[in-house]
């Protein structure tokens, strides 16, 4: 569990936003791993022990565990008991569906005695609307991130669509405002779009963003905060690939590291630009 | 798998369009089953037994079983194994993620090697657009089907948005039509909304329309038929709860036939009436 408040305070102490995403991919992981009885298990430990000072936030994404199934489902569960209490703990399901199914995910993913596994957040697609995201916010001090703009090809299809009232992702914006507020409901918004940051400050003015696609997605850090940065810093900051992949040989760990500290040291310029430290 | 020409002869067949949904809740079921190693999977084999002569489809819905995680997942991957050759299998996932994770999932529930079950169709929420499709579609013979309109009440907040060109649900079956034929997609609609089947057979004369809703979601079956059914039938309505929980005594899987031949038999009334039979 980790209020706002305590977000905060963490991106202060580590001067840092940054959240490592563990997306573990068997057939990039370093080959002398695969010798452990669970590889992907041992390159996340590895991961997580070289990065964890300077990130704030894990999120691992379902779907590479889900992927290998019961196997698979066991490492999400074991890395989940590995993540450090002082980051935030995301599991990037995207989930969405009505809600006494909603019910079923939230214990899969929030109730640890019933799925084995109790994350801070979880990220959540809004197509079906209102009653896909309470059963979430049912669970105190629980975070629900509600996809708005994403960073892929496929955003232009429908996120853009323009509305009686603005864009699709305007509407999700404000619909889910009115759900619960910045203490429980953070967006997902891609880097790649960074102009749009200023218009989704408007509708958002103090949610915390987790962003994805700064690294192998293209985004730019420093666009992002000349838009998307608030007094409480106000973003969450996803880099996965450049640094679980940062190399493949015995040293990933230490490149992982390396990749790690400059988007920190990046991230510290901008709160320092910013007037937050 | 299993091929459109196939599901229309299995219709014809069975004289039904019942799809079963398999949504296990472990404090409806009854109590007698709960000193079985997996009662789970036992009440799901039970009711499979009592009602596969009577339904063209089994749909287990995900999330039911990923709330007790590990046990959960092999109860799923159970059932998977237990489902007739002669039903469309469907997972009701409801993903929805860009390009790279989408393959992923894709892995999870159609690459048995992989993940341990190989499902013949999965549902998708279309918001993130265009790749978060595509990936399951790559594997040959699978179905996709794409959420539309559904029958909650938060189908509200974003699904009937009034966009430039219609609204938003519209927008999706006119896309995705251009991602894959009906040999290939179907989409979720709502029986809450009979009326709006009108409007969407108009974009979407030819797809099967996966349909939640009738029974204790309050949609009635001759409405849907009514404004739905196309000479292929093209429908496949879905029964969870009022099969599944017609009777929580040892009698379950008599009642739970009770229930499907009732619906079967009203659906070769509406195959009949439409010409099919």
């Amino acid at each position: 569990m980790m209020s706002r408040q305590e977000l905060i305070e963490q991106i202060k102490k580590k001067k840092s936003f940054l959240c490592v995403g563990l997306d573990p991919d068997i057939n990039k992981i370093p080959e002398f791993l695969k010798s452990y009885p669970d590889p992907i298990l041992e390159f996340n430990k590895r991961i997580i022990d070289a990065t964890q000072d300077l990130c704030i936030a894990y999120k691992p994404n379902a779907a590479f565990y889900e992927a290998y199934g019961i196997k698979g489902l066991q490492s999400l569960i074991d890395t989940y008991k590995y993540l450090p209490k002082d980051c935030l703990s995301i599991i990037d399901a995207k989930r969405g569906d009505i809600g006494n199914t909603s019910d079923k995910y939230a214990k899969a993913f929030f109730d640890e005695q019933s799925g084995g596994m109790s994350f801070d957040a979880i990220t959540i697609t809004p197509y079906m609307g209102n009653d896909s995201v309470t059963p979430y916010l049912a669970y105190e001090g629980k975070w629900v991130i509600i996809l708005a703009l994403t960073s892929s090809v496929g955003s232009k299809d429908f996120q853009y669509l323009q509305t009686g009232d603005g864009y699709l992702y305007e509407n999700v914006i404000k619909k889910a405002n009115t759900w619960a507020g910045a203490d429980r409901i953070m967006y997902v918004v891609g880097a790649t779009k960074s102009t749009e940051f200023t218009n989704i400050r408007a509708y958002a003015p103090d949610n915390f963003l987790l962003v994805p696609g700064v690294g192998a997605q293209g985004g730019s850090l420093e666009e992002v905060c000349k838009y998307g940065i608030t007094k409480d810093c106000g973003l969450i900051v996803n880099s996965s690939r450049s640094i679980l992949y940062a190399s493949n040989g015995e040293d990933f760990a230490d490149a992982a590291r390396a990749e790690a500290l400059s988007l920190q040291q990046q991230m510290q310029a901008e709160l320092e630009k910013a007037g937050i430290l």
